[in-house]
């Protein structure tokens, strides 16, 4: 038996690629199709709790590369059923053993960009300490500027890096997505100040054209991105990490999964970087 | 009779708000809503030519803020052939009285944003000379990321501006439109840098939720961004020119254009600075 290609060692398969498929039968074919890490979404856990999604995980021999999500410090939810959400998040995280909490930290609102992030600077320092008791690394999501006002007020590198670096903690870290940052005209240049801070890596494309704000992402190489020079990018910074393919599309959750675990296994076979996880 | 208030001198509607309308009936009914200037699109001229929209112009009394568009220097068609229909874009202004010619400056392609901008750049400096002789100046608009693989590689004002600040012409500037830059974390400082080089600003809000990409924007205070913080932080760097209105919207073309008129006028006179036009 040949050995297994690095490339294989480092694919995570986000949950949300097949967000239409029952979360035992997502798991049971990135098992048998060869892919070893998944990251979970918290509403579709198998049995519907993270304890009986552990215990699935570990029946397929598939480890958990992080946990969608926590966040939402801004939005309309009070303040204090946000922190007892994220703690459970955390709590969650660290039971099905997923080394990173994603955060999608909340719009910007009706009061503005400044108070947006204000709050979401504060729902990180009252989070962390928790984060550290269980040993799970929160990861700031920036997201696409046209999600600002649904989903974050994150919306380049830069300023997750800003927002993370003035915390300057080792569970506090960024994730970074290509759907999500592609468009940066200083993408390149915020990989690289990144460099200390990049914990996570989602892969999507950007079709082109685009009709649907939330779910039109592209499987890797079916748009227009450069995946290829943000990956290498990204492993000339260090970055050694999982890297979860993440593609909401009615298009691809209407295929078979099986098909789907194969085609991205295949696709992100040409385009990671060939070093195997640190 | 009254003094008209500086707000009505300074407002101008771009017939994008009134896209489903025809261009003859648009232009009554502004001057009969008291409305001074317009902001043309080249495919909706009354009577298909920029001659006889500028006698419909000069009939109704209204002049023309800026005419939309020029751009695309990256995209399908030949580098030529946008050559050519740049330069009859600056005639097409010039003959009616415009002094703005809007740049769209074309979309990111498959060579990536380098190469997009580059090519931006050398079209640019190629029309550049055409507009000095026909006392056009060009102003190239920055577009949300979320356009820019299908309209803009410039998706910052500030990276707008870096490419204008290249230039440093007087028939070069930047456009400003609240609805693609409001997202921008750096914005406020954008704008301050933006001091001599902005020469045209659009108005329109972000809906939430959004559900379009390209026909989802809304009226002046229908969403969520601080235009009354935008334009005040405009007026501050010294801007005092017209402020179009443009909303693409279905729900806004299928309402009577006279009430899209006075509902326009009355939102702008409450956002828009007392300043007069200098």
């Amino acid at each position: 038996m040949s050995p297994t290609p690095a490339a294989d060692a480092r694919l995570s398969i986000n949950q949300a690629t097949a967000q239409t498929t029952a979360a035992e039968t997502f798991l049971e074919a990135c098992a048998a199709g060869g892919v070893r890490a998944v990251a979970p979404w918290r509403h579709q856990y198998v049995g519907g709790q993270a304890r009986t999604m552990r215990r699935a995980l570990d029946q397929h021999g598939l480890r958990a590369s992080s946990l969608c999500r926590g966040g939402f410090f801004t939005g309309t939810r009070p303040a204090d059923e946000a922190a007892r959400d994220n703690r459970a998040a955390v709590e969650e995280a660290a039971e099905l053993g997923a080394p990173i909490l994603v955060l999608v930290c909340g719009p910007v609102t009706p009061a503005g960009p400044a108070v947006a992030v204000d709050a979401i600077r504060r729902g990180i320092e009252e989070l962390l300490p928790h984060a550290v008791e269980h040993d799970v690394t929160l990861a700031v999501e920036p997201f696409h500027p046209m999600l600002a006002a649904e989903r974050s007020a994150i919306v380049t590198l830069d300023q997750a890096i800003s927002l993370v670096d003035a915390f300057d903690h080792p569970r506090l870290g960024v994730a970074v997505d290509t759907y999500h940052v592609w468009w940066d005209p200083d993408i390149l240049n915020a990989i690289d100040r990144s460099r200390h801070r990049t914990v996570a890596v989602h892969v999507a494309d950007w079709l082109v054209p685009t009709t649907d704000l939330l779910a039109g992402r592209g499987l890797p190489g079916d748009g227009i991105v450069d995946l290829s020079q943000l990956l290498r990018t990204l492993e000339e910074t260090g970055y050694d990490g999982d890297v979860e393919v993440e593609v909401m599309n009615p298009i691809v959750w209407s295929t078979p999964v099986d098909e789907v675990v194969a085609d991205v296994r295949t696709r992100m076979r040409t385009l990671l970087p060939v070093q195997a996880p640190g």
